[in-house]
């Protein structure tokens, strides 16, 4: 089982040094550290280990390390700054665990853009040696990247010319879309192997700038000098709060955190996911909110339903749907929401929100389906109403005897956006954009009736049909086929506006996927399998 | 060999009408006349031949009868208005086959809303009985759709429920971005196999309205009489022009157009594509043009284009690159071009430059790397330019001795957008938007060391390196595994905004591409392997 939990005290691939306001986070990949067996982690090649210490990393700046502007990402091997995702460890894994294992790396790029753009902090990417394929995907994430100039080292995307394969972490849209590189010259650059060195790098704009080795450290110092004088409105002498590893227990039938339940029905290949709503009479001000730390409800009960979604994709593959369910009073979550909205501005509030945004986006992107059972007892209100919004559909108990309600609440007013930049009131009602404003504006709580009414829910079947239904439903989502239920709700959950984001988990993923089971990647004479043998890749020449 | 050029003497599975301002295209697929051996395309199912003929019907509706307001698609099968692609078709077909018909299916669907959104011509979906999957996305490609009440005629998109597969013309990405279905109930619509009726089809948005059988023809009679006034501003009493056959020779070694000539290398798995400019002296005003039809210029030699692409496509899989030429006089190209923009808003001119556009996306969405090779008495000017534009790289030759030329033009200008709705020097100067403007204004041809500054190609090299340079570019490209080169130029080709066409072209495709070589779906097990088989598909349930 893939434990997607880590602490600094357990690092064994990142050197994580904090000096005032700068971060200086090192790739020293031990090789025999591996989280599977068959490979070997050189040249700071990485696996999904490694990436899931990274992500927790950059996690842990934002909570712990609130005085942080500027974060240098570089290497402690000499010549090297990262050879990318390990080639023997793609191929050797299987399908669905490549698909998986990019998907994750992907969201942990995007958590360092996400950091830049809502938190302002400054990735700095010093590229002290070679820079290749996902090493150069890594420096790509970073605000700016700069390159030593020795004569040898180099950045490069070498997957298309070496491995048959594309790029799998963004590296193909960052060029084109975040860093604009033309697009004839990311087609050179995409298909050299070798790659570029400074200068033409620079010119090309694969990199802000490059320096020779007597003059590279300084240089970066000044560079980091600058960045913080450009984010002294950010400086801030508070200090963070301590994330704890999260309190689960794993049983042979799910996993039971403290918020947030998961019972696994394998036979049936569902799960029921119940998340706990907040008890009442939270603190209502940072500073109490900063005692509570990682106790307080929104950001333990979020990161533990981040945790969960990690373990579904990867530990759980043929659970195909996920019931989501919740419990408590209405009341506590939009007090909840209040108290967050109140103080968006301060900086803990701020890391909260954007992390329950982060994990919702999880969630859109988890290659599982939804369904929300909203039933008496239920809370779906607010943050957790995103929840329902998130969902392929949802069914909301239509009863005469008990009270089944949802609501709306401050955070589903813009504060924790899709991929797409959309609200996903918004991206509901495409259609009818003026619906998004009258559920807005709703202060009553919608029963079941109103709430069918507003559009908020697929189906509300009564007392009387509600066991057959959901069990009918069930039933037939898990009898479909998985590929296809995967490619159909991408495909479904992001109408409207595209941005980088959902074309890297859109576009490029898909393509990505493709390649990643065609025979001239992965047949027995494909390029991925003959890498590093004395064989050679053999292709089937036809253009698809 | 598949041929795409057909004419209404021959066709076979369509029937049209013309009355006046009205043409009723009726669907009467003859389940006999397919175009491969193994199927028969029963209840109006369709294969490429069908589509072939669809697309041949919309293209001539632009040239031939510019009287023509209203389009009523309709079917002359009872109680059948077309199942959609036929499913055993798909069953025997190779990989690279079923993406490439369902791309061509994608562009005739694309066509569809290309004249609707810029000839103001209306496409008014008759469902006189069941559409069904891709039946249903030729539906969903029209403006407005009308279904039979007959207590039992429904729209459905049964790919995922029955074959495990998605929709592959665009249905979902229509479904909710183009119908702007609540994502919801879309979900439920592309999971129940049996699809959905008038009344409910109505209220989720699949369907503008629906009417009992009694009631139907004179409805929809009503219908295209208030579209009539509504596009009274249109009304021409102007003839059209013939779209002849395409004057081609086929040779071992490639096709002789009279514009066009494509030289095969299959040995070394390119082709040379070259594009003979316009003559001098060609007519200036619209009514001498007409006089030439489609012997003139920018109308033979985009139609001649646009076949050797469906060509190469189709029947050449292992030429994996294009090294496009151009033969003429640069002055010639920018008098048509001028003539072109002169006279935008006259039919025939607007037609033969839309045309010219379509050709181009075309071209941009053709799954073969281009290289643009330009050299003495090459003349890529204006819209030959953009072939330069388009191509994954470009090539011009510094010669001292000769004169090597590009050119901007009117047509430059926003007249031929790419599918993300950029022209393509937006989509080059992303990074610079203002070389854009600064490579329009300049008046002066682009000699080598010009092009090079403007930034307008990729590479220049001299006499004594072109040779040598050009055949290792093109060694190295065509060694490249095919598959890794489809999914890069997918992903750099279209750095920008994203519209519903990029969206179908790039996501679901892409999707659809990776599902259709799943196990799940072509396997031995599969669920398209098993359909109409009295054994069932097993899925393999794991999660991707």
């Amino acid at each position: 089982m893939i434990n997607f939990q880590t602490s600094p005290e357990h690092y064994r691939h990142w050197n994580l040094k904090i000096d005032g306001p700068v971060a200086t986070l090192s790739m020293d990949v031990q090789e025999d550290e591996t989280i599977a067996e068959g490979y070997k982690l050189k040249l700071n090649s990485y696996d999904l280990g490694v990436d899931i210490e990274l992500a927790d990393i950059i996690q842990r700046l934002r909570f712990e390390h609130p005085d942080v502007r500027v974060v240098v990402i570089t290497s402690l091997k000499p010549r090297i700054f990262c050879a990318g995702a390990n080639i023997y460890m793609l191929g050797s894994s299987s399908h669905a665990f490549k698909v998986n294992f990019c998907k994750f790396t992907n969201e942990t790029r995007c958590a360092i853009e996400d950091d830049s753009r809502h938190s302002g902090r400054r990735y700095l990417a010093a590229l002290n040696g070679t820079a290749s394929g996902g090493g150069y995907e890594l420096a790509v994430a970073c605000d700016e990247i700069y390159l030593v100039d020795d004569g040898n080292s180099a950045v490069s995307l070498p997957e298309v010319p070496l491995l048959g394969v594309l790029p799998g972490t963004g590296g193909l849209t960052r060029l084109v879309d975040k860093r604009k590189v033309r697009r004839d010259r990311a087609d050179v650059f995409s298909t050299v192997a070798e790659g570029l060195k400074g200068k033409r790098a620079k010119e090309w704009g694969l990199v802000d700038d490059y320096f020779p080795t007597s003059k590279f450290q300084e240089s970066l110092e000044a560079r980091v000098r600058e960045l913080l004088a450009a984010t002294a409105n950010l400086e801030t002498t508070e200090k963070g709060i301590k994330l704890s590893q999260l309190d689960v227990e794993n049983t042979p039938q799910g996993r039971e955190y403290q918020q947030v339940s998961l019972q696994l029905h394998r036979d049936q290949r569902y799960a029921d996911l119940v998340i706990k709503g907040p008890e009442a009479g939270l603190p209502t001000e940072p500073d109490a909110i900063k005692q509570l730390g990682d106790r307080y409800w929104p950001l333990q009960a979020y990161r533990e339903l981040d945790d969960a979604l990690l373990h579904l994709r990867v530990n759980e593959p043929e659970i195909g749907l996920i019931c989501i369910q919740t419990k408590g009073d209405i009341k506590n979550v939009l007090a909840v929401d209040q108290t967050l909205a109140n103080h968006r501005d301060h900086w803990l509030i701020r890391e909260i929100i954007l992390n329950m945004a982060r994990v919702l986006r999880r969630l859109d992107l988890t290659a599982k389906s939804f369904f929300a059972l909203v039933t008496p007892g239920s809370c779906f209100a607010g943050n957790l109403l995103e929840l329902v919004l998130a969902s392929d559909r949802s069914y909301m108990l239509d009863s005469e005897d008990e009270e089944v309600q949802m609501a709306v609440g401050e955070l589903n007013r813009g504060a924790l956006p899709m991929a797409n930049g959309l609200t996903r009131l918004q991206s509901r009602f495409l259609a009818t954009p003026e619906m998004v404003e009258e559920v807005l504006q709703q202060d009553a709580r919608f029963d079941t009736s109103a709430a069918e009414r507003a559009g908020l829910v697929t189906f509300a079947p009564d007392d009387l049909d509600w066991d057959d239904e959901i069990r009918l439903a069930i039933e037939e989502r898990t009898s479909l086929s998985p590929d296809a239920l995967t490619g159909m709700e991408a495909s479904l959950r992001f109408a409207g506006p595209e941005t980088m984001d959902t074309k890297i988990f859109g576009r490029l993923t898909a393509w990505q996927n493709w390649i990643f089971q065609r025979p001239n990647a992965v047949g027995a004479t494909g390029a991925l399998t003959n890498y590093g043998k004395p064989t050679q890749a053999q292709f089937d020449f036809k253009r698809t």
